[in-house]
């Protein structure tokens, strides 16, 4: 089956509407749509990836409140790329297999995200620096 | 015009093999094809986007000798992104709008990457910590 490789990139930021004025200059055809996350204490300002609706998104995200996890990942680490996120098919059977693998798993069972589809995330120090998020494709019809 | 937004991102990685076994799980439809880069002087295992064929890939890269960019890179910042290579239409006009904004720019003008394509990078400081790669689409046909 031919379904994406990547869902999206998430780059975490300071300074939310200088980002988004730079980033809008890579993309230039496009306005984001931009989204208050309440759970999570962040705004997001998302770019959509072209190719008939099936690109990889950029989204871009900056706390809304100083406990947020990302402003956090801020204090820690400075501004940049917070994660990548993966479709997969089936994420019981991939979880599985990371974890024989030997990668440690931030969710051993999957969650639901924000639209209703089973997300999970991979520990970072696991694989290679980079936060994987796990999310099953196609997404549930609602 | 639907274009992708992202061509690929690259992930600079230590040990080559295990990379591309752990990320293998993720993909596990296909197998990577693997590159020696020789004037960059790495290796490289590309997972392809899926998306019908415009969906953005996963680059592994790894150094194969001390005096690689990516050495270098790994020895400063450890593993992990390396860039995010976005597609534009007009590479030229881009960098025009970019150094306006007050972006700064690590290629002044375009050169020409591996594919035969104009590509260009700005720097991570202005672009929230990641290393932009500007890459003109499409690809010329060679």
């Amino acid at each position: 089956m031919d379904i994406p490789l990547i869902s999206h990139i998430g780059i975490a930021v300071k300074d939310f509407e200088k980002a988004v004025q730079k980033y809008a200059i890579l993309n230039s055809d496009q306005n984001p749509t931009i989204h208050d996350v309440a759970d999570q204490k962040v705004k997001a300002a998302i770019f959509k990836g072209g190719c008939c609706g099936g690109g990889a998104r950029i989204e871009l995200v900056a706390p809304t409140s100083d406990d947020s996890p990302i402003a956090k990942f801020l204090e820690n680490k400075g501004e940049g790329l917070h994660h990548i996120c993966i479709y997969v098919e089936d994420i019981e059977a991939k979880l599985v297999e990371l974890k024989e693998e030997g990668v440690r798993l931030i969710d051993e069972t999957p969650r639901i995200g924000a639209e209703g589809n089973k997300i999970a995330f991979v520990h970072p120090k696991d694989m290679n620096g980079v936060l994987i998020e796990l999310e099953e494709f196609p997404k549930p019809t609602l």
